[in-house]
């Protein structure tokens, strides 16, 4: 990976992904379970598998033990010219299923909390990895943002630093009086654009929100990441995040495509103030319209919003209203 | 405009642009100049034409001449709850050409002048407005990133704040020890990545490149924006800068979607530091292939790169030998 001077990111330079497999008919998916015909080292039984991307973006090396995870991160956000690192880390696949179709939504409660464990032991496995500094599961889910296997799958990202997007994260809480997202929780429950409110965790459209569709969830108490959590906040995680991801598919005649993402704290900094919190995004901004990101969004990272967040919370309630558990 | 307590980032909701014109059919060509049939504000002979977005994402209204520009973008970054704010600024539209069809690299090298021209003029007229914090000309081409027009135009869009991608520029040039931007131009001028060198202009693929095309260029001396270019710089950069985009298009057999954006350097501060620099971009990263902006980069901004820059680097110099001025 090289360091980008002009924001101070780091880009990982993966080239062997350029050949990985793109949309391949199901008789070549390559997550489809071990049988007769098909010499997968996924086994022919089981509910839930999770083994390496053949296509790592990171990884599979991880770090050296000997450097200190507070000196990796102050080194890594030094500025200067031509900085190269290995892209140490792992990515994982996630088989929500041995079905060759479907999502997490059309997973069955029980299969729902199952996923929900495995990313709670892989994300204390990924966590213990050295030189790992942050651990992303994510969803990504449609052809319409670039998915390449159709078989019901999530990733999980560990990364060697933390990410752009969490380092924004980390200012703004640096740059906040009070506990930031204690505060969220209160003002958005509080507010006209809630979605769900369940004993241990609430979801809404937030108030600043960037994407047409754009749902946070936030647990109720400090929890820094998904392992965290308890036996009963699992439980109702699985009803809640598959309702909700039920939902997104209800506001339209077809199924949205959609990116779901676990932030979670750093692995070595922020753990009390940086809460475990979903984020469902998706462009889709009208039945036959998606949102792109042109000029201002990918050029300039200046968002614009299409429609009002209220507007799109009435909508996802009245999807709500649609679902069954 | 709301403040994204999460990144710290202002989000404009133009709830207008849902309904915004969406590939019409040409004879419907809003851009179209004046004629018997086509009763358009745009004049009927002109060479370039700029006027202002019907559909804005920022203005028309501007700012209050009674706040001083730093107290504007100090109050701006403070990090608070539900912050609001009016989403001053001004969008403009520029036609490049009363022709219905083409782009910026089908114009003659007169008509690429012109146009240069223009966003000087605009850039200094639009710098000027009360609350404007950046000025920023972009063209956006092809369907595939979301164009709505075909008639052949770009856009200035003046922002009421300073971009997430040019406030990441500055704190990088706040923790650089040197000028951030004359190493740049000096590191990868002896670098096997140079594009083009001319009098006062170099272009390469940067040494970290995030996109599957990415192509920088910066001008020799110092200059903060488009109107601080001299007569002689413009002239080059007219030849330069279309026979980049005519190189971008010999690529493939198809034209390549692309996004063309002048980063300039804030309106009221760091205009000694950051440099006028010229990114051109595409998710392009086969004949057939787009790159996707899936979970890492949309919902992290962790960028993973499909092509090393060294070798995008010899497929546009190759390019770049196809193409004629």
């Amino acid at each position: 990976m090289r360091q980008d001077v002009l924001t101070g990111e780091w880009i990982s330079i993966a080239a062997a992904r350029q050949k990985r497999a793109f949309l391949p008919p199901a008789e070549l998916d390559p997550l489809a379970p071990q049988s007769a015909t098909n010499p997968s080292e996924v086994p022919s039984r089981y509910d839930v598998a999770v083994f390496e991307n053949k296509s790592p973006s990171f990884g599979p090396e991880i770090g050296d033990e000997a450097t200190a995870p507070q000196d990796a991160l102050a080194s890594l956000a030094r500025i200067q010219w031509g900085r190269r690192r290995p892209s140490i880390g792992r990515c994982e696949v996630v088989c929500f299923s041995p079905d060759t179709t479907g999502s997490f939504a059309s997973q069955s409660l029980t299969r729902a909390r199952t996923i929900i464990e495995a990313w709670a032991d892989r994300v204390t496995a990924l966590s213990a990895l050295p030189g790992v500094q942050q651990v992303v599961p994510f969803e990504n889910r449609g052809e319409a943002i670039g998915v390449t296997l159709h078989h019901p799958h999530g990733q999980i990202y560990s990364y060697p630093y933390v990410t752009p997007k969490t380092s924004a994260l980390l200012r703004s809480i640096d740059n906040y009086d009070g506990d930031l997202f204690a505060d969220i929780l209160a003002r958005e429950q509080s507010g006209d654009r809630v979605l769900l409110r369940g004993e241990h965790f609430t979801a809404f459209v937030p108030f600043a929100a960037r994407w047409p569709i754009e749902i946070h969830m936030l647990p109720h108490r400090h929890v820094p990441d998904i392992a965290g959590l308890t036996a009963d906040e699992r439980d109702e995680l699985a009803v809640l995040y598959r309702r909700l991801l039920r939902a997104v598919d209800a506001l339209y005649d077809t199924p949205t495509p959609y990116i779901s993402a676990w932030h979670q704290a750093p692995v070595h900094t922020h753990r009390d103030s940086v809460r475990l919190m979903l984020q469902i995004t998706s462009i889709r901004r009208g039945a036959d319209r998606l949102k792109y990101l042109a000029g201002s969004e990918s050029a300039m990272g200046a968002f614009i919003g299409d429609i009002p967040p209220e507007t799109q919370a009435e909508n996802l309630r009245r999807a709500l209203t649609e679902v069954t558990d």
